[in-house]
């Protein structure tokens, strides 16, 4: 038997998985016990220089003829259209499809989902998060057995390249996006990746498949770096931390605290229990496994209630890197296809509930211009206290004009830090409100 | 339809995994589709108090009887007799079998494998490397369309506790085993632990799946960290470095080189490609990803063509963590076992050859208390040259009758070095070779 494979798309990822097949192919017949042959690449246009190690005779523009012939349909063109039909086209047929497609799951996976347990078809997306790194197969296999608390993951590589460079090279945010620019780790329009969106999308993805619950890209409080300075990087420095860009993902307790520090002992699955998405810069201890993870490389930590704390590192982008988990996925596919057997299902029987991100707890790090007059820091303490902010810690660097007091907070409301970063702003004590950033 | 679980023992492990299957029933349930029932424990004392959350009623010392009731047979008692016996009845009637006994699968598992397949029965191993850390998935699903070309892991808590004590509180070997064996984290007989026997038979399991060949424990080449002396330590510290043991399995050049440094870029399934599997202690560079882990915590760094380095992080002993890794297991086994499908098979297709230690090579540092006469120098490099050994640096501290030499190789065959040792043994200008240690 042979399993048939068509490949939509022949970019980056894609021309690398072209390669994979042919260069691999003996080794994957073994594993497989199978053949498996590539029938046909769908590109936009033919006649485009391509690698040497892509076969210009498969090159097709026809995608659904392709799609109709194929077993196993794997698809690295990216984006909502036309990927969105063509492996909707491909599951309705009851075929499985291996995708990369962070923003298509993120913005459709239910619809997907659906499809695939209508129609028997498999799913599977181990490249759509964190490149090489398999979070996919941890979180629906290696945790099926587990409670998952939380998820921490450094699952961008653009910003944590950009943040690090601003670390280490002391590069303010333009300097380092236009360095990753010319460098290839960043797009020529960045949004999607300085604003937190890709992160956002890959952290809907995973408390999707940790919380057997939907979680849709639009549930994801988002927020970036474009707002983070040198100043801000010096002073995480000086107090033996570093600013990475988490997508953290938690069960919360009533109070809005981390389950993982807090867990609750009882569980039922479709109790609505209150759970926490979101993306934004965070202040992390040096010493925690996060801080060391630098430029292209991500990391995904799991606080679980069993195995206690699992993390798996590796590179979350290019081209060879991300084949390797979409052929990870296709050998399996194959596999199934050749012997029986199915990917595992959607598994999304808890109705969890996403909290408002104002109920958040978290510990915060607020750094702010001050005046050098006599009372001020009584003037802006009582504004904590009004807002209801506990400060855990006082900092003052410098004198008469260029006083920069550096507060650190204990776990407070998001919406009351919202609220007294206002109070701060409005208040004649405060000439600038410098950052307020999350800490973990 | 329910899935019936048969516990072979109620130990750390086993009395946890019987606690999830009951506190966890329901999200299991939701997970696969289908009831799971705890149907019986095998116990040797049915008496024996045992935490209040085992059902005694559960409790038999009918094993047989047992097995035959069960569809998926959790085996938990470790050992090779009457494990094996009890697995491979299971698996003849074609059963589905859970197990974390590394020591069996290392030097039983072609057995295993081919009653498994015989039979069309089912083999999970996850907890059988690494406690909770999911290498096991990891290497055999999500590296199933890589080329592993080197797997490096701490796999072995104790003797990473131990080295740990001995490096951050100064202790001798001695002190810190005694240590170790007060706070439960070493046995009475430490072994096992301290001579790598543990660790060796994690390796022969990781490199069988790594590689897609059969390696038994006794393929693996071992050495403890009985010999390690706090002065090793020290001058590991003095040079930025830390002193780990490694499992090690690698794929080698003809001139005994790793593969992972210098890849070859061809590969045919069966072509007798050599490998090296090893454990040892091994000098690391402080800020490699190793160096950091501590304690009873594992990590497994994979070096893949495709991939890249990817590194698993996670607590590789302990009741509870480890019970994580079964109980992922247990719900594949209970989800194939209701809606069908298989664990993966055994993928053994690759026929590589286990290379001669002596031929493997690797960059050494060895330190010598040397006489502090003119032409000590001249002799003893005379013999690194006669026994072909190339020297990288040397680094000469102290004076008079307290001189240690400590001499860094380039990679060296392993048989050179021991050629080698012996000569600075016997040499005159030699007091003492303090210690010859391998650097990765």
């Amino acid at each position: 038997m042979t399993v048939k494979i068509a490949l939509l798309g022949a970019g980056t990822v894609g021309s690398q998985v072209a390669r994979l097949i042919t260069e691999q192919r003996e080794d994957y017949q073994a594993r497989i016990g199978a053949e498996i042959e590539l029938i046909g690449i769908v590109v936009s246009d033919t006649t485009k220089p391509r690698p040497d190690f892509i076969d210009s005779s498969l090159l097709t523009t026809d995608a659904e003829t392709l799609i109709d012939a194929a077993d196993v349909v794997v698809e690295l063109i990216g984006g909502i259209e036309p990927a969105r039909t063509w492996i909707m086209r491909a599951l309705t047929a009851g075929k499985t499809v291996v995708t990369g497609n962070k923003a298509l799951l993120a913005a459709h996976g239910p619809e997907l989902h659906d499809a695939t347990a209508a129609h028997n078809a498999n799913l599977y997306f181990e490249a759509a998060v964190a490149g090489a790194v398999p979070v996919v197969y941890g979180l629906r296999e290696s945790m099926s057995g587990d409670r998952v608390e939380r998820i921490l993951g450094i699952v961008n590589g653009t910003t944590n390249f950009i943040l690090d460079e601003m670390s280490t090279e002391g590069m303010e945010y333009d300097e380092a996006l236009t360095l990753a620019q010319q460098l290839g780790y960043a797009e020529a329009d960045p949004t999607a990746d300085v604003e937190g969106l890709d992160a956002g999308a890959k952290c809907a993805i995973l408390a999707s498949l940790g919380f057997h619950t939907r979680v849709s890209a639009d549930d994801v409080d988002t927020a970036g770096i474009t707002g983070i300075t040198v100043a801000d990087i010096a002073e995480a420095k000086r107090s033996g931390t570093v600013i990475k860009l988490l997508a953290i993902a938690e069960r919360v307790n009533p109070d809005g605290t981390s389950g993982a520090e807090h867990p609750t002992s009882t569980t039922t699955p479709a109790d609505g229990e209150p759970i926490s998405v979101r993306v934004h810069p965070t202040i992390v201890s040096a010493d925690s496994p996060l801080a060391t993870v630098s430029g292209a490389f991500n990391a995904i930590i799991l606080d679980c209630d069993a195995a206690g704390r699992i993390m798996f590192y590796g590179q979350g982008a290019g081209g060879i890197q991300t084949a390797s988990a979409v052929m990870s996925d296709v050998v399996a596919a194959a596999t199934h296809t050749a012997h029986g057997g199915n990917a595992p299902r959607e598994s999304a029987y808890a109705t969890s509930r996403i909290i408002d991100p104002a109920e958040v707890r978290s510990a915060y790090k607020i750094r702010l211009h001050v005046r050098p007059d006599l009372g001020t820091l009584a003037e802006i303490t009582a504004l904590f206290a009004a807002n209801q902010v506990s400060i855990a810690a006082v900092d003052q660097q410098g004198s008469d004009d260029a006083i920069v007091l550096t507060i650190s907070t204990e776990p407070a409301r998001s919406g009351n830090v919202e609220k007294l970063t206002a109070a701060l702003t409005d208040t004649a004590a405060v000439r600038e409100v410098l950052s307020v950033l999350h800490m973990l």
